[in-house]
């Protein structure tokens, strides 16, 4: 019952990171992940914004915990930060260079004005900021939300240059951008 | 006659910079343009796809004069990006925050494979990066591409992040935080 729901979910995932919202209609979910047409509508009784909402929330979980992982390293968080954009430029390697990030995808997707989808985008984008604020310590307080921000337009922008060039240069060279900011950054505070 | 054409090209790129692809259908275009029906398959023969083209074109154009304005300006490179970054950040403070960048919000639309619009991306991409890297003179080559590259990325994911704050805060954020890099990077050459 659970895995059924699961599939859906990170089928929903993967077609948001490719195309978008247009790309994850109800029927091409159910296309694509092999559920029974019934289940979609059993687990996901308000439809696609409900679909969308927990697909999106529960990518927000998969990459919070990936950047505590990766920061919580005994190491310069520089480095740390480095070697997060490094595994996710093998992620890529490894399972192609379509697969974009669901919640960059989706707000590019929506008009502006008050569309539910879009306090969901920023609900969960909101929370990665404070993993990596978390892990910026030493850094004053305001500075290090700048920072935090600055690190997901980086990846977001990253991410896209990604798609377009079917490689993972642009994440590995954001990479090396960032770890030299982080350290310019902490020897402004050590000096 | 021309200027019908470019309001119908202005248009396009206002509605895909909004929603992408699935906001700027031919049927849209014509409502929000006001151009008479028959115009656009006059100018537009080829239909949605030469029409995304052209209009994507003009807007890497238009892009590019603004950057080559901006930054052949008798300042040092790391001021005059920082400059056009806060330009762009005023420009959506006075027009709204759901004015995003059309080719980011095409290219996060397109499914992975060889669909012809990504190749117009990726052209108007690449005269962008020749641009910024023509500005980043007496940094060594290879790592001017990468610079070029990394001020892109930057931008598109700041201008994602403006849109789902409606804010110019994530660009301002990014103009500083570029501008501290080159100034890196340049104090590394002199000394």
């Amino acid at each position: 019952m659970t895995s059924t729901r699961e599939q859906i979910i990170r089928t929903t995932q993967r077609l948001l990171g490719q195309s978008g919202l247009s790309g994850a209609g109800l029927n091409q979910v159910i296309a694509a992940s092999g559920a029974p047409r019934g289940s979609i509508y059993h687990y996901f009784p308000q439809g696609k914004t409900q679909l969308v909402t927990e697909a999106l929330g529960a990518y927000g979980d998969f990459f919070q915990a990936l950047v505590s992982q990766m920061l919580s390293r005994e190491a310069p968080v520089g480095e740390n930060l480095e070697a997060l954009f490094v595994a996710l430029a093998r992620g890529l390697d490894k399972n192609g260079y379509g697969n974009g990030c669901p919640v960059g995808a989706v707000l590019l997707d929506l008009k502006a004005g008050d569309d539910p989808l879009r306090a969901v985008c920023q609900g969960v984008i909101s929370r990665w900021e404070e993993v990596f604020e978390q892990y910026l310590a030493g850094i004053a307080k305001p500075r290090r939300h700048e920072l935090a921000s600055f690190i997901i337009a980086t990846l977001e922008g990253a991410l896209m240059l990604c798609r377009m060039e079917s490689s993972a240069r642009p994440l590995r060279t954001a990479a090396l951008m960032l770890r030299q900011l982080l350290e310019l950054e902490c020897n402004a505070i050590k000096t």
